[in-house]
């Protein structure tokens, strides 16, 4: 069951279990059951008599047996599970009908527009119609907010930086150097377009390099908490279209991204390296400085890349190899270790 | 030498070693020196004749042969090991003698309470006695501080945010989405309840999920700076009762976790695992989703945990294994190696 | 070419080729050519006409043959492989005067001097000569700043901190419990002094010990965007001059950090490490508690330590060894794993 306090759902109007399911495809199993007010949603195990839950797979049919929700998005075939109680809604795709549905009962909290009093802007900025600045948020010279941008309390946006439209920008943010297209979604703490970690050694003595470029963020980036984004040197750092970083990942300067990426959690990207598009890395990777990965590689979780990867390969392990060629290794050292146990 | 100037020494009294061991449950053992006035402490190798220290094993008996420290807390049976300038503390448990004394010489700074002209604190929010909102933090609608809280400077409490008793939060820390115990704390920068990462792939395109859930945490859990904690996504992801987290660590969306854990720095532990009562995780570890640790594992440093930990198992590696397992791999790809080596 | 909005030449005139030769002791290779002007700098493959560019290394000559840049510095022997239309600045070491170039043509931007009517600055805090403290910065009581510093926005600097002359504090840091020399560098949410992680275990429970100590920053440390600093425990923490640390670094409590050290990100020492001169480590090394690291040790990326490493010597791999006997090691599994595969 939502906690409504945190996240209220639709103040517009209340939607019917037959009209959600007309709103993304799918139909209720019993029509006399379609006027049922939905207002909440949950996981099978924790659903209430308020929810509406959903099905993903069939193996998971056990708990759809027992649970509680009042409605239940689910596949035909496993109609016949589901207690007495439960209303039925029919999909292809559970779980996407389920976060279609979550979308329409619980629309994007919005923070009111204007801006707070508290807000420093300075008077050379260019703020889009919308715009929402928090309370704190320090908005530099020249800057240029699209339409209906939210900037998050205490963030600071740097000189001249750009944003595109529709852009949430959550507190605590930092962004320098840098332009951002349409929708990007920056959660707390983001630091973006800092100076790279670049130097020359002179005489035993590290002499830092300047860092000249810029941070561009393609439309529809997203990046998790305390993330790090770094400027690039001479040429630019850039996160392709619709790519999306969680928390704690550090993307080194001169980075060239593609679109549709997902990294996890604390992975680490050193600088100078290109992925290609629609790269998928598990949490903790760690890429070396100057490699390439391809287009629909995946990096599994820990893997620590220290040279090309060719597209649609997935490798893990470190020094990651073919993932078919890391398990072996891991196999092989198994037996031999229970072997040389057995003989001492 | 305790550096007054940061680290004042209690003002409201003058504490004699005497005093203080009564307080502690130890013994001065010759009772004349029990008028001396502690007024620091410091480890034995950078003691002064002003300085209290402690000997907290006996293997460091040399380091004790050599110490300035005015006064010493230690066993019995190293008595004859101090110098003979030295005051004498006799204890069972030294180092937890000593801790407890300082806890006494130091007690916590408080922040002046009241609210600081430069917060912006909305008007539905309810401030619990003897609280203190330090500079710019700002302060929702509808947020609920227990009695004698701390929010640091800067910090940002979301809407509909609850904290208990005694919650001190350091300065730029953001809570969104979230309700705290008593006796939380949490160090700079700590990102608590903004969206987990959860999305499902449509035709090779990430779509959020909705993340509806909250953040728990539960009486006495501190966290340590800049480290992340993700809201639930349908359920909620909950630290349990005194459990201690380091810097840089990363908390996924739908983690349940027992009381009394301690993680060490820079561990990630991935969405929806279970983590048992009195885990202990040293640093870098990571853990694969949906996995469970039993209750009183131990996972050793750098551990890549992608299965199941049985309660009281101690797991090392990657994969990780049972420690003793992880090391005779170790020992043995040693010897292979350089046996390898000979043969060459 | 840089982007002259966010990255502005300097205002004060014109840098000819042959003045800038002059001032890096390099020289025109045509002398008619000294007079062209230099206003933007860029990596040979991205270099316009208007650019000056670099070759580092022989083996980029292919690059060299068709840059568009406008001119470029090189050694003597690689000239012949330049194009017709680029001028040649020569010298011995060309990156490095690219790099002094840099620093000629676009020195550092300065926030204007003195007090953003924002920030909250105690009376009692001391401010030096030529101080810029940005908007909603909070200086703590009895800080002493130093001449020159550059304090960014919204960052708090807590009671009774020293910082000395010319250091640039960026946005969103935050400092406590903390002396700092001249010319130190915090890049945005760094996190300096808040307690390290530290406790006993008394019946099961954790007690967190006083964190008595303070951290020092040598004169020229650098510090990457959200990397974290703890404060020592009965000492203090020190980070040696001039040592570099990048993006979200963990350095746990009573670490002591010689000279002239390089850290790359995510790089995790935890408490008590003792860290020589010039020790270079890569990316995500880990380091265990009370392990001492010899000057001139280099750690590979993503080394696991957990024991003492000689002055002077390589490591990497997990438990990190000398880095050949690492080598020897991964190919000797690979070996065997190819081997039992032919055998299956």
């Amino acid at each position: 069951m939502v906690d409504s306090r945190f996240h209220p759902s639709d103040s517009q109007g209340l939607h019917s279990l037959a009209s959600l399911a007309a709103a993304v495809g799918a139909r209720v199993a019993v029509a006399s059951e379609g006027d049922w007010v939905v207002t909440s949603v949950a996981a099978l195990e924790s659903a209430t008599p308020q929810d509406l839950s959903f099905l993903s797979e069939s193996k998971y049919r056990k708990i759809l047996a027992v649970t509680r929700a009042g409605a239940v998005i689910l596949r035909t075939e496993d109609m016949e599970f589901a207690p007495n109680h439960c209303r039925l809604m029919v999909s292809d795709h559970p779980y996407r009908s389920f976060a279609r549905i979550g979308q329409i009962l619980f629309p994007p909290l919005r923070v009111p527009n204007g801006i707070h009093p508290s807000a420093v802007v300075d008077p050379s900025a260019t703020i889009g119609a919308g715009c929402a600045i928090a309370a704190g948020a320090v908005i530099g010279r020249g800057v240029r907010l699209g339409a209906n941008c939210q900037i998050g309390a205490q963030s600071v946006i740097g000189d001249q930086v750009e944003l595109g439209d529709d852009c949430e920008i959550g507190a605590m943010v930092t962004i320098s150097h840098a332009i951002l297209g349409n929708r990007v979604k920056l959660q707390p703490g983001v630091r973006i377009g800092q100076a790279g970690f670049g130097f020359i050694m002179d005489q035993g003595r590290a002499i830092p390099l300047l860092q000249l470029g810029l941070v561009i963020l393609e439309d529809g980036v997203e990046i998790g908490a305390n993330s790090t984004v770094d400027r690039g040197a001479n040429d630019n750092t850039i996160i392709g279209a619709g790519s999306m970083i969680d928390n704690l990942c550090q993307i080194g300067h001169n980075v060239v991204m593609g679109a549709g990426c997902v990294l996890s959690s604390q992975v680490g990207i050193s600088g100078s390296v290109t992925v290609g598009r629609g790269v998928r890395m598990g949490g903790q990777v760690g890429i070396k400085d100057h490699v390439t990965i391809g287009d629909g590689a995946t990096l599994a979780a820990r893997a620590g890349v220290i040279g090309d990867v060719p597209a649609g390969v997935t490798v893990g392990g470190y020094p990651a190899l073919p993932l078919k060629e890391h398990f072996r290794q891991v196999a092989m050292i198994k037996k031999l270790a229970a072997r040389g146990r057995q003989d001492s």
